[in-house]
């Protein structure tokens, strides 16, 4: 059999150092792992379910209930909603029933085929939340993975201001929970450019065109289109003018009255009832045209630079799309790469310790009452390890250090004979005698002391 | 473009009602999820998150670090731990780069292949554990899916029976935390069938055979190839006798001393220090014969019948097999979905409500304070949701009942002009009048003492 790493590095055979060639296949070159996925070990994983279960709380919270779907679903699902052209972008797939599959490329869409399956008789509105892995086959680069991680949000069933501002709020709570302190919340309405380009260019083409460029901040290619199809300097003026309206909330008094500027007013004013008063108008959200049907917000960090927008998000209707009734929605999406990013960004993170304790025997005789004790600190709910080595003391203490233990707990014959152990802090060195039926309650205590010392 | 459902189905358009054919494409048929997966609402989510998070701690007060490995990996990977036959049991691919991929079947490769990787420097022994989803293209049945979800542990870098032991007692903190009461844990070791038959029997291939062949406790398969290879019956009913012993610890003593039962006697031996004397020996255990290489454990949950084994583990080396130098390790996978069948069959469980309070305002110009009083509930740690709708007060309450909120929160104009609300307790009916201030206190109190009188 060939190892991978070989293949994959398009090296062959006899370009191999000869040491190498002999020793195969005795020894094997390692297998890697496939190429923009990520590994993730103990220290970031702890970082990474911190964040993930408190902005898991915020949505219990604001009363979404979690749904999980599959990691695979027909290709089409995914299509019908984002087009054809998502198919370069995905991992696609036949399965043995030569059915076209695909790795989920995001998770809205399988949320609102769920509702549509099996919800829809639900009471409305329906608020239901996500945390998922999601994949994209891109060539990978600084923050963007081909596995990419995504809590997300979906409010069903209705479409208002209020309905839009509590999504809006439970994405802040998100960020707000997770610890993020440097964020910038964008709110602008699909309708305000949307309904001005379609109402003055009368080529549905051009239009769509005019609208993608808007979303790209592509001016100048707009110019360049205005000039070649003799269209009106003024509108491109006036377009261009909206798109930057970016700030206050009270820009919108600067523009013509409409149901989207009314739309968003209230939006704002029902923030303000949740607590809420920094967000940003921003007319020149245009993300996802043919999805998007009215408020559209996004969320960013800004410490990340170029690739600083942490979620997008909006109402839809995708319903019908997938055979259902149709009904509005408001969701979002947030990146969970990419606040984690962030928030090493604002403070590097301290590493959690895995380990509370590491109980050793200072004798071989003493190894029986070692497994009973680290039992025990377990059962009390505390993170605790035992020598498994058979180890001499110093190696023991040295691999105490190691793992990082707050604490090393050494089980002598002197101690255990007044029922008593050693309590070592493994940073300050100090040692006390304690007896074993008070020791988890005392490592609990120091500990909370700690944590209010901070 | 065409529906899927249709296709999958594989009915043609004119085998369709009139009626349907006619509204075609303007009535799309539905999506369906893909065969043998699975959509999960939020009360079966909130019972699997219960049991994630349960055994995610034991994993933790252990010492285990947790890591997240690729959903896909090169399909090398599980073809070398498992052989080529995999292949057809597995979600495999090409990607756009031409390279053979394929969805996880297990996880333990791919932790393994992190270890090689990039943790194999780290101090011994190193605990990792993992959560995830895993991929098996098999005809769907009760009980199998093709995602399905597992948990699993790996000590790395030792093996003697402290360690082995250690793997076992994780195992069953786990099943204890996941509220599981019926199980059996058995223990067995793979040398003592194995060095046997591979001492009796010479002919490698026949050996081999044999061992399948107790692996699937197919014993009359196996007497016929003894009679038709003329084997010794002598060493049929051994292995017979030996395959069958199951039961207490002391039935060791009926065996010939070796290495492997005195190994056995003494992670019995660790285990009880642990605190855990109800495990069974089991010599019949031969599972995975290329791959384990000492102790080998199952647990099962007998309410489940036939598909009762929920966990499986045991000892193996498999880090030279991607490249690593040869380390001992020993591991074990619960198949999340099988405990959660069985803690149903155990007592089924009580719906968790979703929300706490549901917050109403009796009148119009009361929605401003309703806001409010939702988001400080949430602050406050409560599950609060919030009237969306505009709707009427009855209607409201309805909707309060409908979901399951505990509580309904009535924000009145008479009460507010005292800075009260009126908390409505959604099952009995009672209500009483309550400052806005004390409100979320209030809540938590009651909720406390309902669960005290549980």
């Amino acid at each position: 059999m060939v190892g991978i790493t070989r293949r994959n590095m398009n090296v062959s055979m006899t370009s191999l150092p000869k040491a190498l060639r002999n020793g195969w296949p005795f020894k094997r070159m390692m297998i890697q792992r496939p190429r923009g996925t990520r590994d993730f070990g103990p220290a970031e994983m702890a970082k990474r379910r911190r964040v993930e279960v408190a902005m898991r709380e915020s949505c219990a919270r604001f009363g979404f209930g979690e749904v999980l779907t599959p990691t695979f679903e027909h290709a089409e699902l995914f299509t019908l909603r984002s087009g054809q052209g998502i198919i370069d972008e995905m991992y696609a797939f036949k399965d043995k029933g030569d059915r076209e599959m695909a790795l989920r490329p995001e998770i809205t869409a399988s949320v609102i085929r769920f509702y549509v399956n099996e919800l829809s008789t639900l009471p409305k509105p329906l608020k239901l939340y996500y945390v998922g892995n999601c994949f994209r086959y891109e060539n990978p680069q600084s923050g963007r993975f081909r596995e990419f991680f995504q809590l997300g949000a979906e409010l069903i069933g209705a479409k208002n201001p209020e309905t839009d501002a509590e999504v809006i709020a439970l994405a802040i709570n998100c960020m707000r929970a997770a610890g993020l302190e440097n964020f910038i919340v964008r709110i602008g309405h699909i309708g305000i450019l949307k309904s001005l380009v379609n109402a003055e260019i009368k080529d549905a083409k051009a239009a769509a065109e005019i609208l993608r460029m808007i979303d790209k901040e592509d001016f100048d290619a707009m110019g360049d289109m205005f000039d070649a199809k003799a269209l009106p300097r003024k509108l491109f003026d006036k377009i261009a003018a909206l798109a930057e309206i970016k700030g206050e909330v009270d820009l919108l008094n600067n523009l013509d009255p409409s149901e989207a500027t009314e739309y968003l007013r209230e939006i704002f004013s029902v923030l303000k009832l949740h607590g809420i008063e920094d967000c940003q108008l921003d007319i020149g959200i245009v993300r996802g045209l043919d999805y998007y049907t009215g408020m559209v917000f996004e969320i960013d960090a800004p410490r990340l630079g170029a690739e600083k927008q942490v979620l997008g998000g909006g109402s839809y209707t995708l319903s019908e799309l997938f055979g259902g009734e149709p009904v509005f929605s408001t969701g979002f999406a947030i990146g969970i790469d990419r606040v984690l990013l962030a928030l090493e960004k604002e403070k590097p993170a301290v590493e959690p310790p895995i380990l509370d304790a590491y109980v050793i025997p200072a004798k071989e005789d003493m190894r029986k009452y070692a497994f009973g004790i680290a039992a025990r600190l377990r059962s009390q709910g505390i993170r605790a390890d035992v020598d498994l080595m058979r180890r001499t003391m110093s190696k023991n203490l040295k691999y105490a250090s190691a793992t990082g233990a707050r604490y090393a707990v050494i089980v002598g014959e002197a101690e255990m004979a007044k029922r008593s152990v050693t309590l070592r802090d493994m940073k300050s060195g100090e040692q006390r005698l304690i007896l074993a039926d008070e020791l988890g309650v005392a490592i609990k205590k120091a500990e909370a002391s700690k944590l209010v010392g901070h």
